[in-house]
């Protein structure tokens, strides 16, 4: 930890995509338009926005065309799509999406049943992604999912996440993300993952996803931080998980990290007390509560009153 | 995170304590008894066993006595109890406690909610408890809360804290807690106090109490272990919080840190998967969910099946 912090972490949200694919039921679209817009005045700098995919895989972002088109653009923000194939890249791009985020998960017995394809057919895929975005200004971010393992085959070899890392790269695309899609990270391995990619990579932009499916979440976040890493996947409320993914539970929660960072002293450019009010409208929204833990407790800083008879006694 | 861990870590228990006293409703003796003959044989260091304190106080620890005398002794297990005055500490000198832990607040104001006296009246009390405890071989712990954090007063300057574990030093006690009473503390700070501790106080041996409060719970324990810290106190499923501390919930999840540590590579000497039924077995006696997430989601190397359309596709 005597090796300091970035100085400033960037914030990408992603809760009406990560968030809403498993919830029970359908966000209206008029609710992931209201509630995007609202996000969009936060300072997070990427919103996930939707994945462009099957209705019948994601029943609950079946609307990701209307929303995508429906929402106001911030200019500081980078607006992106989850897109799984070709036929997604080309509705994302038609919506006008900042950035496209392909996936793919290293656990070929995941990405089979994740994706219906081996590994090599969804980088073989990417190929004709990278020619669809070719001349426009659309970036490209490359996922890798169970890069901390994989609930069917385990953990995966860190070699093997980062050839993959390679491939994405040499397939076009500009930036990747290291997603722990079921939570089976721990510190000690994100901080050699981290520290790997770092050195072999060096500045290609990396973003870091966890869920906190084993209360590890905010623990690998840290160990991230003290590896250089400077952008993070969450999502308001620690909602969601993956429909595929036995086991997996919620990201970590935007509140509870960029109240952590904060506290920290490390800078997110974030409205904390805005993103607060929208995790607690959630409920609301969503008919359950939420896992996230400041928008019940408050911020550390928020004090109580001393109790009248103390301060009568005083 | 590059100077390593500690290479092995002491869990103490403190459910039937911490964890009980703000349930909504009293937990039978013999239940207390049953789950602490459990956890004695899991493989923790020491379980704070009851609290003699007033039963108006905390209804929940009005059986301290008979909880106390009916337990088993495991001879590997130190058994403690949390003593707020003489009269408390008499009671647990004579239920035959290992170890008494003394309690105070750094903050003058949770002081005065949770104990009823001024910081220096506390301390004034702690030398006969330590004549009381004289002549035996009961060891005496100084627990300062709201080391991190009052709810009321706000932060504590890390000196005003040092300079309390000098004075329990002085007053003849022979180990210290730090507690996070209301889950205000952040890793950053976290590694200062407890380096700052290091520094001044050597190998005098150290606990860290954290809370879940605010999410960071084990990111603040990540921290410590950083800083070589090796004593925790955990509750089982994540339960627990202080009656007069507004906002307090509940402590880190001993089943989840245990399970942390060992993905670490960290050793603990505890049975996780007897912990883990332990845990489970919770919501049917407390009548309510609970916190922990292993409990729900598994071992991070718990595998699920591949599924059967694959088995065949493959």
């Amino acid at each position: 930890m005597s090796t300091g912090f970035p100085p400033r972490v960037f914030i990408q949200e992603v809760v009406t995509r990560d968030g809403l694919q498993i919830e029970p039921c359908f966000l209206p679209t008029e609710d992931k338009v209201a509630l995007i817009d609202a996000l969009s005045q936060t300072g997070v700098a990427k919103i996930e926005v939707t994945s462009f995919v099957s209705p019948r895989a994601v029943p609950n972002l079946a609307d990701a065309r209307e929303v995508a088109r429906a929402i106001r653009r911030w200019p500081d923000v980078t607006y992106v799509a989850l897109v799984p194939n070709l036929r997604g890249a080309q509705e994302a791009l038609e919506a006008g999406m900042d950035e496209l985020n392909l996936v793919l998960s290293v656990s070929e017995t995941h990405n089979l049943a994740n994706m219906r394809m081996t590994t090599a057919q969804s980088l073989e895929g990417f190929r004709a992604i990278v020619a669809a975005a070719a001349g426009t200004r659309v970036s490209l971010n490359g996922s890798i999912a169970t890069a901390f393992g994989c609930p069917f085959e385990g953990v995966q070899p860190a070699e093997k996440v980062l050839d993959l890392v390679e491939a994405y790269l040499a397939a076009g695309l500009q930036s990747v993300t290291l997603a722990d899609t079921t939570g089976m990270a721990n510190p000690r391995q994100v901080f050699a993952l981290v520290s790997g990619f770092r050195a072999r990579f060096g500045g290609v932009p990396l973003t870091l996803h966890f869920h906190n499916t084993r209360g590890m979440g905010l623990a690998n976040a840290l160990a991230a931080l003290e590896a250089g890493a400077d952008r993070f996947d969450a999502s308001l409320g620690g909602i969601g998980g993956c429909p595929f993914a036995p086991g997996a539970t919620g990201n970590i929660s935007t509140e509870d990290f960029v109240h952590m960072l904060g506290q920290m002293g490390i800078e997110t450019g974030v409205d904390l007390p805005a993103l607060l009010a929208l995790a607690r409208s959630l409920p609301a929204l969503l008919g359950h509560d939420i896992p996230g833990q400041v928008a019940k407790a408050g911020r550390s800083g928020d004090l109580h009153p001393v109790p009248a008879h103390l301060r009568a006694a005083q």
